[in-house]
Protein backbone atom coordinates (compact mmCIF):
# COMPACT_ATOMS: atom_id res chain seq x y z
CA UNK A 1 0.00 0.00 0.00
CA UNK A 2 3.05 2.27 1.05
CA UNK A 3 0.62 4.73 1.98
CA UNK A 4 1.13 4.62 5.66
CA UNK A 5 3.21 7.97 5.95
CA UNK A 6 3.81 10.89 3.71
CA UNK A 7 6.48 13.68 2.76
CA UNK A 8 5.88 17.62 2.89
CA UNK A 9 7.38 20.52 3.08
CA UNK A 10 6.99 22.18 6.58
CA UNK A 11 8.21 25.59 8.06
CA UNK A 12 9.98 25.05 11.65
CA UNK A 13 10.11 27.99 13.47
CA UNK A 14 12.45 28.38 16.40
CA UNK A 15 12.11 31.30 18.73
CA UNK A 16 14.94 31.17 20.34
CA UNK A 17 17.16 30.95 17.73
CA UNK A 18 14.74 33.53 15.84
CA UNK A 19 15.13 31.42 13.17
CA UNK A 20 12.46 30.18 10.39
CA UNK A 21 13.60 27.37 7.86
CA UNK A 22 11.69 24.98 5.53
CA UNK A 23 12.64 21.54 5.55
CA UNK A 24 10.51 18.11 4.34
CA UNK A 25 8.45 16.67 7.02
CA UNK A 26 6.74 12.81 7.46
CA UNK A 27 3.01 12.73 8.54
CA UNK A 28 1.06 10.71 9.42
CA UNK A 29 -2.02 9.57 6.36
CA UNK A 30 -5.21 9.85 6.86
CA UNK A 31 -7.93 8.63 4.48
CA UNK A 32 -11.63 7.88 4.54
CA UNK A 33 -12.60 4.21 4.44
CA UNK A 34 -16.18 3.24 3.25
CA UNK A 35 -17.32 -0.12 4.44
CA UNK A 36 -19.84 -1.47 2.18
CA UNK A 37 -22.35 -4.12 3.08
CA UNK A 38 -24.11 -6.35 0.15
CA UNK A 39 -23.09 -3.07 -1.88
CA UNK A 40 -25.04 -0.89 0.33
CA UNK A 41 -22.88 1.77 2.60
CA UNK A 42 -22.56 1.02 6.45
CA UNK A 43 -20.56 3.44 7.66
CA UNK A 44 -17.07 5.12 7.23
CA UNK A 45 -14.07 5.83 9.36
CA UNK A 46 -10.60 8.28 9.18
CA UNK A 47 -8.05 5.60 9.49
CA UNK A 48 -4.16 5.11 8.15
CA UNK A 49 -4.65 2.94 4.46
CA UNK A 50 -3.05 -0.29 4.79
CA UNK A 51 -4.54 -4.02 6.74
CA UNK A 52 -8.17 -2.52 5.83
CA UNK A 53 -9.29 -6.06 5.70
CA UNK A 54 -8.36 -6.62 8.87
CA UNK A 55 -9.60 -3.39 10.04
CA UNK A 56 -12.94 -4.08 8.53
CA UNK A 57 -13.38 -7.55 9.88
CA UNK A 58 -12.50 -6.60 13.36
CA UNK A 59 -14.78 -3.63 12.96
CA UNK A 60 -17.37 -5.93 12.55
CA UNK A 61 -16.11 -8.43 15.12
CA UNK A 62 -16.36 -5.61 17.77
CA UNK A 63 -20.07 -4.89 16.33
CA UNK A 64 -21.13 -8.02 16.79
CA UNK A 65 -22.08 -8.60 13.33
CA UNK A 66 -19.44 -11.58 12.39
CA UNK A 67 -18.05 -14.33 15.13
CA UNK A 68 -15.14 -16.11 12.46
CA UNK A 69 -13.48 -15.52 9.07
CA UNK A 70 -16.14 -17.81 7.95
CA UNK A 71 -19.08 -15.37 8.41
CA UNK A 72 -17.75 -13.38 5.87
CA UNK A 73 -17.72 -14.75 2.22
CA UNK A 74 -16.03 -12.07 -0.15
CA UNK A 75 -14.23 -8.80 1.11
CA UNK A 76 -12.85 -6.72 -1.80
CA UNK A 77 -12.22 -3.23 -2.83
CA UNK A 78 -14.79 -1.70 -5.02
CA UNK A 79 -13.50 -0.70 -8.48
CA UNK A 80 -15.12 1.73 -9.65
CA UNK A 81 -16.31 2.43 -6.28
CA UNK A 82 -15.78 6.41 -6.97
CA UNK A 83 -16.19 8.36 -10.24
CA UNK A 84 -13.35 10.93 -10.56
CA UNK A 85 -13.61 14.24 -11.19
CA UNK A 86 -10.74 15.65 -13.16
CA UNK A 87 -11.11 12.54 -15.66
CA UNK A 88 -14.55 11.16 -15.34
CA UNK A 89 -13.62 8.34 -15.55
CA UNK A 90 -14.16 5.50 -12.72
CA UNK A 91 -11.50 4.63 -10.51
CA UNK A 92 -10.37 2.12 -7.60
CA UNK A 93 -9.04 4.57 -5.01
CA UNK A 94 -8.64 1.74 -2.09
CA UNK A 95 -10.54 3.67 0.18
CA UNK A 96 -14.08 1.65 -0.42
CA UNK A 97 -14.20 -2.15 0.73
CA UNK A 98 -17.75 -3.98 -0.29
CA UNK A 99 -18.11 -7.18 2.33
CA UNK A 100 -20.80 -10.01 1.51
CA UNK A 101 -22.08 -11.84 4.19
CA UNK A 102 -22.03 -15.44 4.24
CA UNK A 103 -25.47 -17.13 4.30
CA UNK A 104 -27.27 -17.07 7.66
CA UNK A 105 -24.91 -14.12 8.80
CA UNK A 106 -27.65 -11.31 9.96
CA UNK A 107 -26.38 -7.89 8.70
CA UNK A 108 -27.32 -5.69 11.24
CA UNK A 109 -31.27 -4.87 11.42
CA UNK A 110 -32.50 -1.88 10.19
CA UNK A 111 -34.23 -0.65 12.86
CA UNK A 112 -30.90 -1.57 14.78
CA UNK A 113 -28.82 0.81 11.80
CA UNK A 114 -29.57 3.78 13.45
CA UNK A 115 -27.81 2.84 16.61
CA UNK A 116 -24.80 0.39 14.78
CA UNK A 117 -23.66 4.03 12.84
CA UNK A 118 -23.08 6.06 15.44
CA UNK A 119 -21.10 3.42 17.79
CA UNK A 120 -18.93 2.81 14.83
CA UNK A 121 -14.84 2.38 15.97
CA UNK A 122 -14.70 5.50 17.44
CA UNK A 123 -16.03 6.51 20.96
CA UNK A 124 -18.88 7.35 20.12
CA UNK A 125 -21.12 4.45 21.00
CA UNK A 126 -24.98 3.75 20.30
CA UNK A 127 -25.21 0.76 23.06
CA UNK A 128 -25.97 3.07 25.99
CA UNK A 129 -25.32 0.91 28.83
CA UNK A 130 -22.62 -1.38 30.02
CA UNK A 131 -25.50 -4.43 30.23
CA UNK A 132 -25.54 -4.39 26.43
CA UNK A 133 -21.86 -4.91 26.40
CA UNK A 134 -22.29 -8.06 28.50
CA UNK A 135 -25.34 -9.52 26.41
CA UNK A 136 -23.21 -9.23 23.89
CA UNK A 137 -19.70 -10.96 24.42
CA UNK A 138 -19.90 -14.95 23.32
CA UNK A 139 -16.86 -15.58 25.55
CA UNK A 140 -16.22 -15.48 29.33
CA UNK A 141 -13.62 -13.54 29.91
CA UNK A 142 -14.06 -13.69 33.78
CA UNK A 143 -13.07 -17.42 33.72
CA UNK A 144 -9.73 -16.65 31.89
CA UNK A 145 -7.09 -18.34 34.14
CA UNK A 146 -4.18 -16.56 33.04
CA UNK A 147 -1.45 -15.43 35.34
CA UNK A 148 1.09 -12.38 34.21
CA UNK A 149 4.15 -11.89 35.24
CA UNK A 150 4.63 -8.11 36.36
CA UNK A 151 8.34 -8.17 35.08
CA UNK A 152 7.25 -9.39 31.72
CA UNK A 153 4.71 -7.02 31.24
CA UNK A 154 6.32 -4.10 31.57
CA UNK A 155 8.53 -5.10 28.97
CA UNK A 156 5.64 -4.51 26.74
CA UNK A 157 5.69 -0.66 26.08
CA UNK A 158 9.28 -1.12 24.30
CA UNK A 159 8.50 -4.35 22.61
CA UNK A 160 5.73 -2.23 21.24
CA UNK A 161 7.06 0.69 20.17
CA UNK A 162 10.64 -0.82 18.29
CA UNK A 163 7.66 -2.47 15.79
CA UNK A 164 6.07 0.76 15.75
CA UNK A 165 8.06 1.77 11.99
CA UNK A 166 5.95 4.67 11.72
CA UNK A 167 5.74 6.19 14.49
CA UNK A 168 9.45 7.13 15.02
CA UNK A 169 8.73 8.94 12.02
CA UNK A 170 5.67 11.13 12.31
CA UNK A 171 5.43 10.84 16.26
CA UNK A 172 1.54 10.84 15.08
CA UNK A 173 0.46 7.20 14.90
CA UNK A 174 -1.36 4.86 17.96
CA UNK A 175 0.03 0.89 18.07
CA UNK A 176 -1.91 -1.96 19.47
CA UNK A 177 -0.11 -5.23 20.24
CA UNK A 178 -0.80 -8.99 20.70
CA UNK A 179 1.71 -10.07 23.63
CA UNK A 180 1.14 -14.05 25.04
CA UNK A 181 1.57 -14.39 28.71
CA UNK A 182 5.27 -15.04 28.30
CA UNK A 183 5.89 -11.74 26.72
CA UNK A 184 5.91 -12.84 22.71
CA UNK A 185 4.73 -10.18 20.75
CA UNK A 186 1.88 -12.04 18.02
CA UNK A 187 1.20 -8.48 16.14
CA UNK A 188 1.49 -5.44 16.26
CA UNK A 189 -0.83 -2.26 14.07
CA UNK A 190 -0.60 0.93 13.71
CA UNK A 191 -2.86 3.78 12.63
CA UNK A 192 -4.11 7.54 13.16
CA UNK A 193 -7.47 6.30 15.45
CA UNK A 194 -6.58 3.70 18.14
CA UNK A 195 -9.92 1.94 17.92
CA UNK A 196 -8.75 1.26 14.04
CA UNK A 197 -5.19 -0.11 15.67
CA UNK A 198 -7.57 -2.07 17.85
CA UNK A 199 -9.82 -3.37 14.91
CA UNK A 200 -6.73 -3.90 13.15
CA UNK A 201 -5.14 -6.12 15.85
CA UNK A 202 -8.40 -8.08 16.27
CA UNK A 203 -9.61 -8.38 12.16
CA UNK A 204 -5.81 -9.89 12.14
CA UNK A 205 -6.66 -12.39 15.36
CA UNK A 206 -10.03 -13.67 13.71
CA UNK A 207 -8.98 -13.99 10.04
CA UNK A 208 -5.73 -16.46 11.86
CA UNK A 209 -8.53 -18.19 13.90
CA UNK A 210 -6.99 -17.03 16.97
CA UNK A 211 -10.24 -16.02 18.95
CA UNK A 212 -11.59 -15.96 21.54
CA UNK A 213 -7.99 -14.43 22.27
CA UNK A 214 -7.33 -16.62 25.66
CA UNK A 215 -4.71 -15.72 28.02
CA UNK A 216 -3.30 -13.06 25.44
CA UNK A 217 -2.93 -9.24 27.02
CA UNK A 218 -3.57 -6.31 24.29
CA UNK A 219 -1.44 -3.47 25.25
CA UNK A 220 -2.72 0.39 23.54
CA UNK A 221 0.14 3.62 23.30
CA UNK A 222 -2.99 5.25 24.10
CA UNK A 223 -5.40 5.81 26.96
CA UNK A 224 -7.75 3.21 27.67
CA UNK A 225 -11.53 4.23 26.78
CA UNK A 226 -15.06 2.38 27.06
CA UNK A 227 -14.79 1.93 23.43
CA UNK A 228 -11.01 -0.43 23.48
CA UNK A 229 -12.51 -2.13 26.88
CA UNK A 230 -15.62 -3.54 24.89
CA UNK A 231 -13.35 -4.26 21.73
CA UNK A 232 -11.06 -6.09 23.79
CA UNK A 233 -13.86 -8.34 26.05
CA UNK A 234 -15.36 -9.35 22.32
CA UNK A 235 -12.16 -10.69 21.61
CA UNK A 236 -12.32 -12.84 24.57
CA UNK A 237 -8.91 -11.13 25.85
CA UNK A 238 -8.23 -11.31 29.71
CA UNK A 239 -5.68 -8.39 30.28
CA UNK A 240 -5.90 -4.82 28.27
CA UNK A 241 -2.75 -2.41 29.35
CA UNK A 242 -2.50 0.92 28.57
CA UNK A 243 0.83 3.40 28.64
CA UNK A 244 -1.71 6.04 29.84
CA UNK A 245 -4.65 6.79 31.95
CA UNK A 246 -8.29 4.86 31.54
CA UNK A 247 -12.06 6.46 31.13
CA UNK A 248 -14.11 5.55 34.41
CA UNK A 249 -16.50 3.65 32.15
CA UNK A 250 -13.43 1.62 30.75
CA UNK A 251 -12.89 0.58 34.45
CA UNK A 252 -16.67 -0.26 34.92
CA UNK A 253 -16.61 -2.38 31.86
CA UNK A 254 -13.65 -4.41 32.56
CA UNK A 255 -14.75 -5.04 36.09
CA UNK A 256 -17.97 -6.04 34.70
CA UNK A 257 -16.79 -8.03 32.22
CA UNK A 258 -13.85 -9.84 34.20
CA UNK A 259 -11.39 -8.70 32.37
CA UNK A 260 -7.79 -7.02 33.72
CA UNK A 261 -7.43 -3.82 33.39
CA UNK A 262 -3.67 -1.92 33.35
CA UNK A 263 -2.97 2.05 33.19
CA UNK A 264 -0.21 4.05 33.59
CA UNK A 265 2.23 1.42 32.05
CA UNK A 266 5.81 2.97 32.12
CA UNK A 267 9.07 2.18 33.43
CA UNK A 268 9.03 -0.20 36.13
CA UNK A 269 5.63 0.20 37.73
CA UNK A 270 1.72 -0.19 36.36
CA UNK A 271 -1.35 0.50 38.09
CA UNK A 272 -4.13 -2.22 38.06
CA UNK A 273 -7.68 -0.56 37.52
CA UNK A 274 -9.33 -4.16 37.29
CA UNK A 275 -8.87 -7.44 38.04
CA UNK A 276 -4.94 -6.85 39.68
CA UNK A 277 -5.17 -10.82 40.63
CA UNK A 278 -4.71 -11.68 37.16
CA UNK A 279 -0.70 -9.77 37.85
CA UNK A 280 1.38 -11.36 39.84
CA UNK A 281 5.11 -9.89 41.21
CA UNK A 282 7.71 -12.44 41.29
CA UNK B 1 -21.80 19.00 37.76
CA UNK B 2 -19.21 17.52 40.28
CA UNK B 3 -18.54 14.45 37.21
CA UNK B 4 -15.22 15.48 35.85
CA UNK B 5 -13.90 13.08 37.78
CA UNK B 6 -14.46 10.53 40.36
CA UNK B 7 -11.85 8.32 42.86
CA UNK B 8 -11.56 4.67 42.31
CA UNK B 9 -9.27 1.84 44.43
CA UNK B 10 -6.43 0.51 42.62
CA UNK B 11 -3.59 -1.84 42.72
CA UNK B 12 0.37 -0.18 42.17
CA UNK B 13 2.53 -2.56 41.55
CA UNK B 14 6.21 -1.63 41.13
CA UNK B 15 8.28 -4.45 39.63
CA UNK B 16 11.48 -3.00 41.21
CA UNK B 17 10.83 -2.25 44.74
CA UNK B 18 8.95 -6.11 43.96
CA UNK B 19 6.06 -4.54 45.74
CA UNK B 20 2.31 -3.56 45.37
CA UNK B 21 -0.02 -1.62 47.19
CA UNK B 22 -3.40 -0.40 47.19
CA UNK B 23 -4.20 3.17 47.20
CA UNK B 24 -7.21 5.77 45.76
CA UNK B 25 -6.56 7.02 42.35
CA UNK B 26 -8.79 10.12 40.05
CA UNK B 27 -10.16 9.12 37.06
CA UNK B 28 -11.87 10.81 34.12
CA UNK B 29 -15.48 10.60 33.57
CA UNK B 30 -16.47 8.99 30.56
CA UNK B 31 -20.24 8.74 30.32
CA UNK B 32 -22.58 8.57 27.24
CA UNK B 33 -24.66 11.34 26.07
CA UNK B 34 -27.69 11.16 23.63
CA UNK B 35 -28.29 13.85 21.66
CA UNK B 36 -32.35 14.40 20.75
CA UNK B 37 -33.58 16.75 17.92
CA UNK B 38 -37.25 16.99 18.52
CA UNK B 39 -37.82 14.27 20.42
CA UNK B 40 -35.88 12.00 17.83
CA UNK B 41 -32.31 10.47 18.58
CA UNK B 42 -29.42 11.85 16.60
CA UNK B 43 -26.39 10.95 17.85
CA UNK B 44 -24.31 9.43 21.09
CA UNK B 45 -21.12 10.55 22.05
CA UNK B 46 -18.93 9.59 25.17
CA UNK B 47 -18.21 12.30 26.88
CA UNK B 48 -17.29 13.92 30.05
CA UNK B 49 -20.21 14.88 31.96
CA UNK B 50 -19.94 19.35 32.50
CA UNK B 51 -20.97 21.94 29.51
CA UNK B 52 -23.16 19.53 28.04
CA UNK B 53 -25.05 22.45 26.47
CA UNK B 54 -22.10 23.96 24.96
CA UNK B 55 -21.32 20.76 23.18
CA UNK B 56 -24.19 20.13 21.74
CA UNK B 57 -24.11 23.73 19.75
CA UNK B 58 -20.52 23.05 19.21
CA UNK B 59 -21.75 19.90 17.87
CA UNK B 60 -24.46 20.87 15.54
CA UNK B 61 -22.56 24.17 14.38
CA UNK B 62 -19.58 21.80 13.37
CA UNK B 63 -22.25 19.47 10.90
CA UNK B 64 -23.44 22.38 9.22
CA UNK B 65 -27.34 22.40 11.37
CA UNK B 66 -27.13 25.53 13.30
CA UNK B 67 -25.26 28.79 12.59
CA UNK B 68 -26.18 31.04 15.65
CA UNK B 69 -27.57 30.32 19.22
CA UNK B 70 -31.15 31.94 17.56
CA UNK B 71 -31.03 28.49 15.41
CA UNK B 72 -31.78 26.60 18.84
CA UNK B 73 -34.85 27.15 20.47
CA UNK B 74 -34.52 25.26 23.60
CA UNK B 75 -31.83 22.70 24.71
CA UNK B 76 -32.13 20.90 28.37
CA UNK B 77 -32.18 17.53 29.92
CA UNK B 78 -35.17 15.40 29.54
CA UNK B 79 -36.75 14.40 32.52
CA UNK B 80 -37.10 10.99 32.99
CA UNK B 81 -35.53 10.06 29.82
CA UNK B 82 -34.47 7.04 30.98
CA UNK B 83 -36.47 4.64 33.41
CA UNK B 84 -33.93 2.69 36.40
CA UNK B 85 -33.82 -0.70 36.11
CA UNK B 86 -33.56 -0.49 39.62
CA UNK B 87 -36.19 1.35 41.15
CA UNK B 88 -38.72 1.40 37.80
CA UNK B 89 -38.95 5.39 38.45
CA UNK B 90 -38.24 7.65 35.49
CA UNK B 91 -35.01 9.28 36.74
CA UNK B 92 -32.94 12.38 34.84
CA UNK B 93 -29.87 10.81 34.56
CA UNK B 94 -28.08 14.31 32.68
CA UNK B 95 -27.26 12.11 29.91
CA UNK B 96 -29.99 12.54 27.72
CA UNK B 97 -30.26 16.34 25.75
CA UNK B 98 -32.86 17.41 23.54
CA UNK B 99 -32.66 20.30 21.53
CA UNK B 100 -35.42 22.00 19.18
CA UNK B 101 -34.24 24.08 16.39
CA UNK B 102 -36.02 27.27 15.67
CA UNK B 103 -38.74 27.24 13.25
CA UNK B 104 -37.09 27.93 9.45
CA UNK B 105 -34.02 25.61 11.09
CA UNK B 106 -33.48 22.76 8.70
CA UNK B 107 -32.74 19.89 10.85
CA UNK B 108 -30.22 17.38 8.88
CA UNK B 109 -32.19 15.54 6.23
CA UNK B 110 -33.61 12.12 6.55
CA UNK B 111 -31.64 10.75 3.22
CA UNK B 112 -28.20 12.85 4.93
CA UNK B 113 -29.36 11.26 8.82
CA UNK B 114 -27.31 8.17 8.00
CA UNK B 115 -24.13 9.74 6.60
CA UNK B 116 -24.90 12.36 8.96
CA UNK B 117 -24.29 10.11 12.00
CA UNK B 118 -21.49 8.69 11.04
CA UNK B 119 -20.07 12.08 10.71
CA UNK B 120 -20.65 12.55 14.51
CA UNK B 121 -17.24 14.31 16.70
CA UNK B 122 -15.25 11.33 16.46
CA UNK B 123 -12.69 10.95 13.47
CA UNK B 124 -15.78 8.98 11.63
CA UNK B 125 -16.89 11.30 8.60
CA UNK B 126 -19.90 10.57 6.34
CA UNK B 127 -18.75 13.24 4.40
CA UNK B 128 -15.88 11.74 2.54
CA UNK B 129 -14.06 14.65 0.86
CA UNK B 130 -12.51 17.96 1.15
CA UNK B 131 -14.96 19.11 -0.98
CA UNK B 132 -17.63 19.06 0.79
CA UNK B 133 -15.87 21.14 3.76
CA UNK B 134 -15.10 23.68 1.38
CA UNK B 135 -19.34 23.61 0.34
CA UNK B 136 -19.77 24.01 3.72
CA UNK B 137 -17.97 26.39 5.24
CA UNK B 138 -19.77 30.17 5.63
CA UNK B 139 -16.44 31.97 6.84
CA UNK B 140 -13.75 32.82 4.77
CA UNK B 141 -10.79 31.88 6.76
CA UNK B 142 -8.35 32.37 4.19
CA UNK B 143 -9.08 36.32 4.31
CA UNK B 144 -8.28 36.27 7.56
CA UNK B 145 -5.29 39.23 7.56
CA UNK B 146 -3.99 38.16 11.33
CA UNK B 147 -0.73 37.62 12.36
CA UNK B 148 0.66 35.71 15.54
CA UNK B 149 4.25 36.25 16.89
CA UNK B 150 5.38 33.04 17.35
CA UNK B 151 6.96 34.14 20.73
CA UNK B 152 3.16 34.61 21.81
CA UNK B 153 2.66 31.03 20.41
CA UNK B 154 4.95 29.03 22.37
CA UNK B 155 3.34 30.04 25.61
CA UNK B 156 0.32 28.20 24.33
CA UNK B 157 0.68 25.24 26.39
CA UNK B 158 1.53 26.78 29.38
CA UNK B 159 -1.58 28.47 29.31
CA UNK B 160 -3.60 25.62 28.47
CA UNK B 161 -1.86 23.78 30.98
CA UNK B 162 -2.56 25.57 34.25
CA UNK B 163 -6.04 26.11 33.26
CA UNK B 164 -6.64 22.26 32.57
CA UNK B 165 -7.82 21.63 36.38
CA UNK B 166 -8.43 17.86 35.67
CA UNK B 167 -6.04 16.70 33.80
CA UNK B 168 -3.10 17.19 36.56
CA UNK B 169 -5.29 14.81 38.70
CA UNK B 170 -6.18 12.18 35.99
CA UNK B 171 -3.67 12.36 33.00
CA UNK B 172 -6.23 11.30 31.06
CA UNK B 173 -8.15 14.17 29.63
CA UNK B 174 -7.99 16.35 26.39
CA UNK B 175 -8.04 20.09 26.06
CA UNK B 176 -8.96 22.74 23.73
CA UNK B 177 -8.34 26.41 24.27
CA UNK B 178 -8.92 29.86 22.45
CA UNK B 179 -6.30 32.33 22.21
CA UNK B 180 -6.28 36.13 21.29
CA UNK B 181 -3.62 36.61 19.06
CA UNK B 182 -2.20 38.72 21.74
CA UNK B 183 -1.76 35.54 23.88
CA UNK B 184 -5.10 35.67 25.95
CA UNK B 185 -6.78 32.87 26.67
CA UNK B 186 -10.63 33.06 25.85
CA UNK B 187 -12.04 29.61 27.32
CA UNK B 188 -10.48 26.32 28.45
CA UNK B 189 -12.40 22.91 28.08
CA UNK B 190 -11.49 19.17 28.79
CA UNK B 191 -12.94 16.22 27.88
CA UNK B 192 -11.76 12.35 27.43
CA UNK B 193 -12.56 13.05 23.73
CA UNK B 194 -10.12 15.80 21.74
CA UNK B 195 -13.19 16.03 19.74
CA UNK B 196 -15.53 16.84 22.36
CA UNK B 197 -13.28 19.15 24.03
CA UNK B 198 -13.17 21.16 20.67
CA UNK B 199 -17.02 21.07 20.55
CA UNK B 200 -17.58 22.42 23.92
CA UNK B 201 -14.73 25.43 22.70
CA UNK B 202 -16.68 26.04 19.88
CA UNK B 203 -20.29 25.61 21.47
CA UNK B 204 -18.98 28.48 24.07
CA UNK B 205 -18.49 30.70 21.39
CA UNK B 206 -21.57 30.31 19.67
CA UNK B 207 -23.55 31.13 22.64
CA UNK B 208 -21.10 34.16 23.37
CA UNK B 209 -22.38 35.29 19.73
CA UNK B 210 -18.39 35.33 19.19
CA UNK B 211 -18.37 33.47 15.92
CA UNK B 212 -17.01 33.76 13.60
CA UNK B 213 -13.64 33.28 15.34
CA UNK B 214 -11.84 35.64 13.15
CA UNK B 215 -7.96 35.95 14.47
CA UNK B 216 -8.40 33.61 16.89
CA UNK B 217 -5.90 30.51 17.59
CA UNK B 218 -7.74 26.94 18.77
CA UNK B 219 -4.87 25.22 20.72
CA UNK B 220 -5.32 21.70 21.26
CA UNK B 221 -3.38 18.97 23.37
CA UNK B 222 -3.61 16.36 21.02
CA UNK B 223 -3.02 15.57 17.76
CA UNK B 224 -4.66 17.66 15.17
CA UNK B 225 -6.67 15.11 12.75
CA UNK B 226 -9.09 15.90 9.48
CA UNK B 227 -11.99 16.83 12.17
CA UNK B 228 -10.71 19.07 13.83
CA UNK B 229 -9.48 20.76 11.31
CA UNK B 230 -12.47 21.04 9.98
CA UNK B 231 -14.63 22.07 12.97
CA UNK B 232 -12.12 24.98 13.39
CA UNK B 233 -12.49 25.85 9.80
CA UNK B 234 -16.45 26.13 10.45
CA UNK B 235 -15.82 28.38 13.22
CA UNK B 236 -14.15 30.98 11.29
CA UNK B 237 -10.76 30.18 12.68
CA UNK B 238 -7.54 30.91 11.23
CA UNK B 239 -4.98 28.84 13.06
CA UNK B 240 -5.16 25.42 14.92
CA UNK B 241 -2.38 24.53 16.75
CA UNK B 242 -1.41 21.25 18.28
CA UNK B 243 1.40 20.11 20.90
CA UNK B 244 1.47 16.71 18.43
CA UNK B 245 1.59 15.65 14.88
CA UNK B 246 -1.07 16.29 12.81
CA UNK B 247 -2.65 14.16 9.87
CA UNK B 248 -1.66 14.43 6.24
CA UNK B 249 -5.78 14.75 5.52
CA UNK B 250 -5.80 17.59 8.36
CA UNK B 251 -3.03 19.42 6.69
CA UNK B 252 -4.55 19.24 3.10
CA UNK B 253 -7.91 20.74 4.80
CA UNK B 254 -6.05 23.55 6.57
CA UNK B 255 -3.89 24.51 3.03
CA UNK B 256 -7.35 24.08 1.64
CA UNK B 257 -9.44 26.54 3.71
CA UNK B 258 -6.20 28.79 3.91
CA UNK B 259 -6.07 27.87 7.71
CA UNK B 260 -2.75 27.93 9.60
CA UNK B 261 -1.72 24.46 10.78
CA UNK B 262 0.68 24.30 13.24
CA UNK B 263 2.07 21.25 15.20
CA UNK B 264 4.53 20.09 17.71
CA UNK B 265 3.97 22.88 19.47
CA UNK B 266 6.73 22.47 21.91
CA UNK B 267 9.19 24.41 24.54
CA UNK B 268 10.61 27.22 22.06
CA UNK B 269 9.70 26.02 18.73
CA UNK B 270 6.53 25.18 16.20
CA UNK B 271 6.05 23.17 12.79
CA UNK B 272 3.93 25.20 10.55
CA UNK B 273 2.15 22.73 8.12
CA UNK B 274 0.27 25.04 6.17
CA UNK B 275 0.17 29.01 5.85
CA UNK B 276 3.11 29.89 7.76
CA UNK B 277 2.99 33.50 6.07
CA UNK B 278 0.67 33.99 9.68
CA UNK B 279 3.49 33.03 11.95
CA UNK B 280 5.93 36.15 12.61
CA UNK B 281 9.52 35.76 14.31
CA UNK B 282 9.68 39.46 15.76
Amino acid sequence: MGRVTTRRRITVIDVTAAQSRERSDTLSVEEPLELRLGGEPLTVTMRTPGHDIELIHGFLHSEGVIRSAEDVSMARYCEGAVTSSETGFDENTYNVINVDLAPGVAPPAASATRNFLTSSSCGVCGKASIEQLRTQTTYDVRADPVRIAASTMVGFPAALRTRQRSFEQTGGLHAAGLFTSDGEVLVVREDVGRHNAVDKVIGWALLERRLPLTGCVLMVSSRASFELAQKAVMAGIPCLAAVSAPSSLAVDSAEDAGMTLVGFLRGDRLNAYAGPERITLD
